[in-house]
């Protein structure tokens, strides 16, 4: 029956909805494939998206729908991209993470990811399939308010900071290593990457604070990234890290940084003359250009958490009129000690959520704790969560839970707490662990509370830090402690302005506690952002209402056993 | 309903059949995975099979079925193993060819290869997707004759010596350099391996031919390969070369060698002092150790057919029961100059059927003509095959032409002739050239002859070798011949003793005619065997009785079209 609304004289009226207050579907071609880059001045294999490294920026408004008809043109790899803070409701199939909610695109074959960007924020997207993050798969996606809204904030103009790090050693060395029997660790990384450029050997941190190496960037891929900023104005910097191990510290010489956004939500704006951000995060701090405007500055980004191998990265702040090339009056800002825990601390204590952020619900119904260990299965080092490490099936866990496969992953229930007299202060004793693809399923529309409790390594006095990415949701962080979690912390959780995230790191031998409600039907990936520790198989599933999930494209689940069972079960 | 034969005293009869007269299943379980490797005593990632460098040798009898459960344990590859030589009648599927047997196997998934041995020879198998065979994806398949049946020679025992080359370049890098504008070829391998092994820079005829360096093989992966024989006694050497890039010669110290098989066919015996060998080819020959027995004796593998900038391989002869380390008393052989094709072509003119070889149809139905040229597509070197190169589709065109599906491939009938008036001599003027994928549909059991037309590449006076390999069939070698084949050319066809074959070489500037029976049902690939010519789209698809082949295993066709049409259209 024809619907008397779709008469001829309301389809005119559809016509001339003004296009600005309509949400718009945004087209993008890609096509993923090797390219020659030279990033850090030496030239590598990267995967690179349209021929370059790194992948377009998106751009796009709350409420428009993305629309990306990814072509992979790797010769034998699959490929996947995840859109990094995007929650995907309605669409889990289109969270881009291979062997979760979808199987891996095949060479030759173009997958399309149609997804509304339903938040304004800094997001971005990567790779998410083995390594291919740390190859250079990645880009930023950043959305701006819809049509007649309002940021909470004014500045006159954006800029977009892109942070990553980047091994001369091809992934493919990299994880075999990781898998190997000895473990061959990858290292620290050659050179830090701001929007896709660095200089290997040759930083300009040396040039300027040494007087000595001559800084040869003989070809533009590693040109260091110039910010034109006018004076007196104010300017947002939108800034995430897809590093593959390192933690940052970002700092701009002469200009406090005022933070106002944190994964794609509002926080209480503060002012810091450095910040930290782990792999995963994303932040927006607003900067002024009062500073002696005859000048030129440098923004400098160094390593933290760990013994920092790797120099800093630096890019300029250009005052104009002067010339990019006028070098600044002042060495760069020196990054804080790469161990002052207690400075990185602080800055994340200070993320609380802006007024007007959505409160969690008081109660949660269900505490699950994930202890963080680094075991030895087999002789082979691993990183587990309740003694499981994960291995993920060659099925999609979105598909096999949809249509109730047997035996697609391991149906056993993982465990929900850790022992009550485990150490993790002391390297693990009698480490137990077991590789597995066991998922957690929720209870869908129920409160959950993680506590996620770091711990000592293999080796003594050894305890890392780890940035916990979830995926589908953002969540609230309600606390952080050092040593062991304890029932007693739980009165101590911020329920009155606890900020909104998507990633959340652990400080060596603590804890942080977070909070969210299971209302996104799908499958989830909720793991360390680390690219080695997820592939050494620190991660968990998460999933909640499965059934509820509407028709997943048969694109998406053409193999393991969906492809079969849809294959074969129809004769 | 029970049969009635399947009574018990029946069962017994089974058992009690000897063993020894029944053909065999002979099963494997392999794994594929990169692993740390050092062939040429350089350490680099290979991939290998259960954790080794060559993968496992396969032994078996004719008339026995392979069966291979393949588990794909690349990150992020698919992966296929290719059975060179075997035919595969009646399970075209089981061919290990990506994007025309099958799709790829997926990571953490499992395919099984099953197929019989009909045929007894000398074969091996090989990665066949991207490049993957250049990465050490390679091993030996021997068939022996069935239990009862003898080879119509003598030897008292065999060896295997599998050829191969490597590049410390990764195949990714190689692979996006020659899909490159501009086009950056990969140069010369920098090893010969025999059975695995090569030593790169410290090479033993070096040391011995000048004394001057040393020779460390620092790791016994790169241990020189030793045949350890006893005097007086006749082998059979397997002689394979599967290399990328390196046509070969073999010779060895004071020992003729009596040619008796080549890729599994019986030749008439002849006598040589060296042999070529080119990539896709396999020989038997007869080595008597009827030499001073208190020396060893070296066996060198040079390069033929392009300027050498590979040194050449060594491996010594151990005459029992001298030590292997005993130094042979004599320097090792020279291989002939790269350029002195007379003697490459004195060699192939000699290779003819063994008497009683099944001998060709007198006639052929049909006659194709495959004009080989080097061109420029878009600016990309390519090679073509009368003015198209092949870009294999996603979808099998196995799976595509069974089920009639509609552009899974560019349907068009590719040409079986080129013009008239082409230079063979010089380079391709206005090359006309495109990039595509369509396939040769040969009418079934009918005869075809196929001539190969070599012809100058982009640059001036060169052209090149290329060893041809046909899968699914032998074929009959009719003639060689230089310049431009003319039809007064066929009155000079061999149809009395024609070498059976399945990969041919075409000289420089020449032609080489084949014939065959398009007798075995499916889809076929007809290629240069160099693998960076095979990437550069050196190759053809050729189809026959596809209507006639039996279920396609679903496993096999879990990608592209065929995955969606299995998936879609039964709901």
């Amino acid at each position: 029956m024809r619907s008397p609304l779709l008469s001829i004289p309301f389809i005119f009226l559809l016509l001339f909805v003004p296009l600005s207050f309509a949400s718009k579907a945004r087209h993008f071609k890609w096509e993923v494939g090797y390219v020659f880059w030279s990033p850090d001045c030496l030239e590598n294999v990267m995967i690179g998206i349209n021929g370059k490294f790194p992948g377009p920026t998106i751009r796009a408004k709350a409420g428009d729908t993305i629309v990306i008809e990814l072509k992979n043109s790797l010769p034998t790899e699959g490929v996947v991209i995840h859109w990094h803070g995007i929650r995907q409701i309605g669409t889990p199939w289109a969270d881009g993470t291979a062997s979760i909610s979808q199987c891996a695109i095949n060479p030759e074959e173009t997958f399309t990811y149609r997804f509304k960007v339903d938040k304004a924020g800094t997001y971005f997207y990567h790779g998410h399939y083995g390594m291919q993050r740390a190859a250079g798969l990645y880009g930023s996606l950043i959305v701006d308010v819809a049509d007649g809204e309002q940021e909470p904030f004014h500045y006159d103009s954006d800029l977009t900071l892109l942070l990553s790090d980047w091994y001369h050693k091809n992934i493919y060395a990299q994880m075999v290593g990781l898998s190997s029997k000895p473990f061959r660790w990858i290292g620290e990384p050659q050179t830090l990457l701001i929007n896709g450029r660095g200089q290997y050997d040759c930083s300009l941190a040396a040039h300027v604070i040494h007087g000595s190496t001559t800084c040869k960037t003989n070809t533009s891929q590693c040109a260091p990234t110039v910010l034109r900023l006018h004076p007196n104005k104010t300017y947002r910097l939108r800034i995430a890290s897809t590093t593959s191990l390192s933690s940052l510290n970002l700092a701009i010489g002469k200009h406090k940084m005022m933070v106002v956004e944190a994964d794609g939500n509002y926080v209480e704006p503060f002012l810091v003359d450095d910040m930290d951000i782990y792999s995963g995060e994303s932040y927006s701090v607003l900067v002024t250009t009062d500073q002696d405007p005859s000048s030129n500055y440098w923004l400098t980004v160094g390593v933290r958490g760990r013994l920092p191998k790797t120099p800093p990265a630096l890019a300029i702040i250009n005052y104009l009129p002067n010339s990019p090339s006028k070098l600044p009056k002042i060495a760069p800002p020196i990054t804080p000690t790469w161990n002052d825990y207690a400075h990185s601390k602080s800055f994340t204590y200070k993320i609380l959520a802006r007024q007007g952020t959505l409160r969690p619900p008081v109660n949660s119904d269900r505490q699950i704790a994930l202890l963080n260990t680094q075991n030895k299965i087999d002789g082979y080092i691993k990183w587990s969560i309740n003694n499981i490490s994960l291995a993920l099936p060659a099925t999609p866990y979105l598909g096999s839970m949809k249509y109730r496969l047997k035996n697609a992953f391991d149906a056993k229930k993982p465990p929900e707490q850790f022992a009550a007299n485990y150490d993790v202060m002391r390297p693990p004793i009698n480490p137990n662990s077991t590789q597995g693809s066991n998922a957690y399923i929720l209870d869908f529309n129920r409160t959950y509370d993680v506590i996620l409790q770091n711990a000592n390594a293999l080796a003594d006095n050894v305890s890392e830090i780890h940035p916990w990415h979830l995926h589908g949701h953002d969540f609230w962080v309600l606390g952080y402690g050092d040593g062991r979690f304890t029932n007693k912390d739980v009165s101590k959780f911020n329920l009155k302005n606890p900020p909104l995230r998507n990633t959340v790191v652990i400080f060596p031998y603590g804890w942080t506690a977070i909070r969210f409600v299971a209302d996104n039907p799908g499958a989830w990936a909720f793991h360390c952002h680390i690219e080695p520790h997820l592939h050494m198989g620190m991660g968990v599933i998460l999933a909640e209402g499965v059934e509820l999930v509407g028709k997943i494209p048969n694109e998406a689940l053409a193999c393991g056993m969906t492809s079969k069972m849809l294959m074969n079960n129809h004769p």
